[in-house]
């Protein structure tokens, strides 16, 4: 499975083929994005909720995608240190993903990771991802439910945090629940989500107290997930999200296949149209579409 | 010039004839990047700078472009707070932009406000990026001169940073100067700077200390910006920067016309694509070739 990952992260050609076996078997597991501001205990949350979840006999794959580290490497000693609770567990798989810093390099590969462990008969699978920049909102946006998590003391990263956040959260966290300020974080967020426009009318998004560090509140977490899929699932919002990741997924294949067409003319074209760009002889959209003519004529 | 941004911002149809009109007159601009944690002081940073350049007779645009904001509404008011230094100077000229959230956004509104700009005689433009995911670590490597900041008794932020942001400074700086610890930044800093791998050899990244907040070291800033502005154009970086800058938007303007002409099709046809995924009738792959097909053929 680690070997099927990795092949996702390098953008392997044999993909193709990997994909066309995968797909008939995906699209049993219960996808949970999780996603909020450095600091929040977004890695002991996930593993807090692993054993949560494991403890119920339920198989949890996790993928760590890290949109803000476009030059690989440090993934694997990530691995480690995050696998240390479950090394020995078969029913877990943890894996941290680097993005290759390609234009939608993430909308590409994070869905197809997730069908490989989906497709490999975990029940739930865990999307966390590193920050909260709009790529990270995009990439836990892809879950079936999305759960956004918060804590006190952070100052500024909450503020920074709210824009693009509280509009995607199907289920909120405020982690770190002993400490000062937590009850105010959760007033907070009541009154925002209270005030924001939600696509999905008829599902008010709960909001949970947890200490992670010591597995306080993660089992009303694991019951309020389940609580959401099953809504998902009986209102028909379920198939339509995977129709919404699927759509999203394709269009990346579609974009990265062309990008690639084009990268195979030779820099020299490319570079060309941007030298005249440069110079002032020619405007981006026209060089665009000589570039588009060029690859798909 | 706001509404020129503005159709800039909201993908206007005109645009295509703006930019015709606007390349010509572009690339005087020294285009600076500013980047960094949340918390280091980027706006004040970039007020000083304002107010630095100002007193040497040079105009200054800022754009402000915050890529985790995908749900617009928050600018104007950042504008105006911003704007209470300069707002009765002509020769200043500051804007902040929500990417609209689309793939490639920042990748294709930036350049275009950029150019605005430039063609409008500013002598330089800063582009202000509000966080260090991989979106503001690529919009600010767009920029001529990319400036990193940091501050000491960040803690996480720097850590989280590290990752992505060393190999894209031309310039650092170390905001907050006169709290403890500043010197270790720097000192941390320097250590990793010699570490890492630099593209452009034989430039040495200088590390600036500053007090963004009373003004302190912004003429050495404005003097290492000069520096590295003239040692761009000594060696042919400047072009060769440009002519990068220049690729990536025509690609991107590329795939954004792509997208239109597939959303054009009808959700219809690539809903259907989509459910036969989601079904697993259809591989992605499979689904993306029927896609550009119908859009190119």
């Amino acid at each position: 499975m680690g070997r099927l990952v990795s092949m996702v992260e390098d953008g392997s050609p044999q993909l193709r083929q990997v994909m066309a076996a995968l797909t008939p078997h995906a699209g049993q597991a219960h996808v949970v994005g999780i996603t909020g501001p450095p600091g929040v205990g977004k890695s002991t949350t996930t593993n807090a909720l692993v054993t949560e979840l494991r403890a119920a006999g339920r198989r949890v794959g996790v993928l760590a995608v890290d949109p803000s580290s476009p030059f690989s490497g440090g993934a694997l000693l990530g691995d480690r240190v995050r696998m240390q609770d479950h090394a020995t567990d078969p029913g877990v798989f943890i894996r941290s993903m680097a993005s290759r810093g390609h234009l939608g390099g993430l909308a590409w590969t994070t869905p197809q990771a997730m069908r490989v462990l989906d497709a490999a008969g975990f029940d739930v699978v865990v999307v966390e991802t590193v920050g909260v920049g709009q790529s990270e909102v995009e990439v836990a946006g892809l879950a079936d439910t999305t759960v956004v998590l918060m804590a006190p003391g952070l100052g500024d990263g909450i503020q920074a945090a709210k824009a693009g956040i509280l509009e995607i959260g199907d289920l909120y966290v405020v982690n770190k629940a002993d400490r000062d300020g937590a009850e105010q974080v959760r007033r907070e967020l009541r009154n925002a989500i209270a005030m924001g426009e939600r696509p999905d009318g008829s599902w008010k998004p709960p909001i949970v107290l947890t200490v992670a560090q010591s597995g306080l509140g993660l089992d009303e977490l694991a019951t309020e997930l389940a609580r959401h899929h099953a809504w998902l699932t009986e209102t028909g919002g379920l198939a339509a999200r995977r129709v919404r990741r699927a759509r999203e997924e394709i269009e990346a294949i579609a974009l990265a296949g062309l990008r690639e067409r084009w990268d195979g003319l030779g820099h020299d074209d490319l570079d060309a149209l941007a030298e005249a760009v440069v110079a002032g002889a020619k405007d981006p959209y026209a060089a665009a579409d000589e570039l588009v003519a060029t690859a798909t004529g």
